[in-house]
């Protein structure tokens, strides 16, 4: 089994990277082949250039069995730099095949998707006032879009403001879901 | 009256530009001041640096009485370019107010927000299939969160196999809406 993991987060001290290295963990402990990779702290280029790391998240991405992302929730969307990491690693022949005029794309992905957000947001409000447009994107506009069935989500806000409990509670969890995908 | 009009497609000849260049002469012939920006070709840097361009971003946002934004659906999302534009430009004391912990932070931007989308996906899939997300996002998570009040949004698809006729309306329903917030 192989898993690619990326963390979007612009301070390396976040609750994303603390996530994410948790998750990574897990994965290997579980005896998951793990590629991880930190978007900000390696360099990821999500608009032009930086063409040789963009060509290795493509292969990784096709290759991918678990495909786990990390990330906080600005303007209810990823910010940009993860916004990027889609536009430039999901392309097609990689991600989708494109139809006929009319058809809809096929999806080339078979990663079971993970997706774990941090906001400062309290989830009710996320979710009665914003819509939370970040669950319908990434499950039915990108994985769905590329063939990869449910995916497992979760949003734990607000952070900044959580108790130190609060936040081993959330790593608890995130243990768990990706222990129960490893298998 | 002031407009801040903003393009972000990678490609010049992009039917974004189209409705831009038609947005821009329209302002002007009802004696709007507009300044115009093409993120792509000024080189906007969405994720890092550029500091005195972002500056003069923030600072035109902060007068804007229009505020116009140009850009394709992908991933039922701006392209990143876009997506840093947002994230740079809608920053506290600039777009909004943080408030004590627990209240919602308090909107700063008086601008009529209009949002013009292509894509290549029908609308009816869009809706229906994806929840049209940019909608939600444009409306409420960024110009609704930042005291602005109701947007006029059009989302043009399909853009590649349209007919020139069928872009020429689309363009005279661009020209009349600018014209219609000219006022």
């Amino acid at each position: 089994m192989f898993a690619l993991s990326v963390v979007g987060h612009p301070s390396p001290m976040s609750f994303s990277h603390k996530m994410a290295e948790r998750a990574v963990r897990t994965l290997r402990e579980h005896g998951v082949e793990v590629s991880h990779h930190d978007l900000y702290a390696e360099g990821f280029e999500p608009v032009r250039g930086g063409d040789a790391l963009v060509a290795r998240h493509r292969a990784e991405l096709a290759a991918a069995d678990l495909l786990l992302v990390f990330h906080p929730n600005w303007w209810s969307m990823p910010p940009a730099m993860v916004k990027g990491w889609i536009d430039r690693t999901f392309v097609p022949e990689v991600a989708y095949r494109d139809a006929p005029i009319g058809d809809p794309p096929i999806g080339l992905l078979k990663a079971r998707g993970l997706v774990f957000n941090t906001g400062d947001t309290p989830p009710e409000r996320e979710r009665e006032v914003f819509g939370d447009p970040m669950q319908r994107i990434w499950e039915v506009g990108v994985f769905g879009f590329c063939g990869m069935g449910p995916i497992t989500r979760r949003m734990y806000a607000p952070v900044t403001s959580s108790s130190a409990a609060q936040r081993e509670a959330w790593l608890g969890e995130v243990t768990l879901l990706v222990a129960e995908a490893s298998r």
